[in-house]
């Protein structure tokens, strides 16, 4: 049985002891980042800088929550947009190995710079287990790169401080409620943000497009929860394909985009089943989605797939 | 109130009047075909030649089922296998149009080929009034080609005969019952087949890959009607997206291809909502095709979308 509370105190003395000088972490307010902060800030307190980056990639309201987040839990943090930076090196690229590597690159720019400002030589990240497991050891395949693990380029100048490293999903969130973070119950949400579920080119605009549809896919599935319709499912988001299809606008044949919503069961993201959502609630998503997107997308989907053989995310 | 009896009635006098001499009827086994050609039949008897052609995008096993409908039917027909033909001509082209326009020509030059042999001056359609509501008259839109109109190439050397142009889909089932057919119930089936349920190119391969996921669409609904656990369907099959996306197959990621189902309540093809397929079937739906179709397609979605804002096909 996982101890969280042993874990706190002895993680807090082996950051002590890994940790020269001050330290870095990208704080993406999710549980990983927040847990991770939480122990490095009762390590090091002051010494450790957190820096949040907008990439253009954040949910809707994220980043503004996200500094909320940062101040209440008396962090010394930065607040950085690179939102356009992002969107200028992602130009054309369509190919998911090269986003992810082009916005882990990015990022370790952006956190160098930083880091070179404030004198910093230590970077926490929040990696866990099925990070690194799925992203390949000797024994496996490593065909993704993985966003806290391949996204790093080689020649960093930052020494890496992974306090989670060896936990699982499930014992990050028992962290998390010993630490009486509010985040314990947030869904997982991954490094490279909403750009994983722009199947294609992650341009601004559709940036725009699959943070509205992920608004109104959380807003109701939060709602049909808190009405007791369904269970809270372990991740629910929308995803943008690279698919045009025919829908009618009045009398007119339109081309629109298609989103597809995703919800999940699982314990430990290594298998998940998809959440049974009522259909008339998926019948709300989808006409809110059609209606507040209305120029842009006709078609709505619900990925019905497993995890074998699907993964949660697309990409 | 539609008066089916009439309707026959009125038909065969007309098509008497209008056709001279043999002629010749596209026969693919859906309702609106088979509607015509008995009503023709009944007209002309063996002046008329059914038609049937394998474009290499039937149903599985429905090019042999219609064989054998047009034998019980007595028709004087001829079975033309152009399946290699259509893939050559289709060879790199993703544009809907332009797939439709194409397969639409062809279809004319295969007729035409069987017209010239046999002495042919009439050709008889089954086009009925949403194909050509949908397809614009003055004072709509002209967006969409529709399989039994635009696919229609302008210089054709045959007279065209419609004798359900005027009815509506509930109408021509109506007349199909009362003729003692038994496709009466039968869902209806575009004119380029599962062509346009293959968005992007249309080659052999992705052929065989949506055939199969129709029929295990077409199995397991019908299965779950006839078990009660649902209502059957006005339309209900798979379409094949140009897209890939990640999965997992032992311990290796994968990528694959994605599955749509879709399945949709109407009355009259105008407005259309999504069925409200049971989360248990839709289950085994999607595990089946992952299961059946393992090292091409890893995931499946439930199109959730109703008419408008989507159309029931989707290009």
């Amino acid at each position: 049985m996982f101890d969280a509370e042993k874990f706190i105190k002895e993680s807090i003395d082996q950051i002590k002891e890994q940790v020269e000088g001050r330290a870095l972490i990208a704080f993406s307010g999710g549980v990983d980042s927040t847990v991770c902060a939480a122990l490095v800030n009762k390590a090091i307190g002051n010494n450790l800088i957190a820096v949040h980056v907008d990439t253009g990639f954040m949910r809707k309201n994220e980043s503004k929550d996200v500094e909320k987040l940062m101040e209440k839990m008396n962090l010394n943090y930065r607040f950085v947009d690179s939102s356009q930076e992002f969107f200028n090196d992602l130009k054309g690229v369509v190919d998911p190995e090269k986003k992810r590597k082009i916005i882990g690159e990015k990022f370790i720019r952006v956190f160098e710079k930083v880091a070179k400002k404030e004198g910093i030589k230590s970077l926490v990240q929040g990696t866990i287990a099925p990070d690194w497991i799925e992203s390949g050891d000797s024994l496996r395949d490593t065909i993704k790169s993985h966003h806290n693990v391949g996204g790093l380029p080689d020649k960093m100048d930052l020494t890496l401080v992974e306090p989670l490293r060896d936990l699982y999903k499930d014992e990050v969130r028992k962290v998390a409620r010993a630490l009486k973070l509010e985040v314990a119950e947030r869904q997982p949400f991954p490094g490279p943000g909403l750009a994983v579920r722009i199947i294609g080119e992650a341009t601004k605009e559709r940036a725009e497009i699959v943070r509205e549809a992920c608004f109104i896919v959380e807003s109701e599935i939060e709602e049909a929860v808190k009405e007791g319709k369904m269970e809270m499912p372990w991740q629910y988001f929308a995803v943008l394909l690279p698919v045009k299809s025919v829908g009618v606008h009045g009398d007119r044949r339109v081309h629109g985009d298609v989103i597809t919503v995703r919800a999940v069961e699982s314990i430990d993201a290594m298998t998940c089943a998809f959440s049974k959502i009522p259909n008339e609630i998926l019948d709300k998503i989808s006409t809110r989605i059609t209606n507040s997107l209305k120029e842009k997308v006709n078609r709505v989907v619900y990925d019905i797939t497993n995890k074998p053989p699907g993964t949660v995310e697309w990409e």
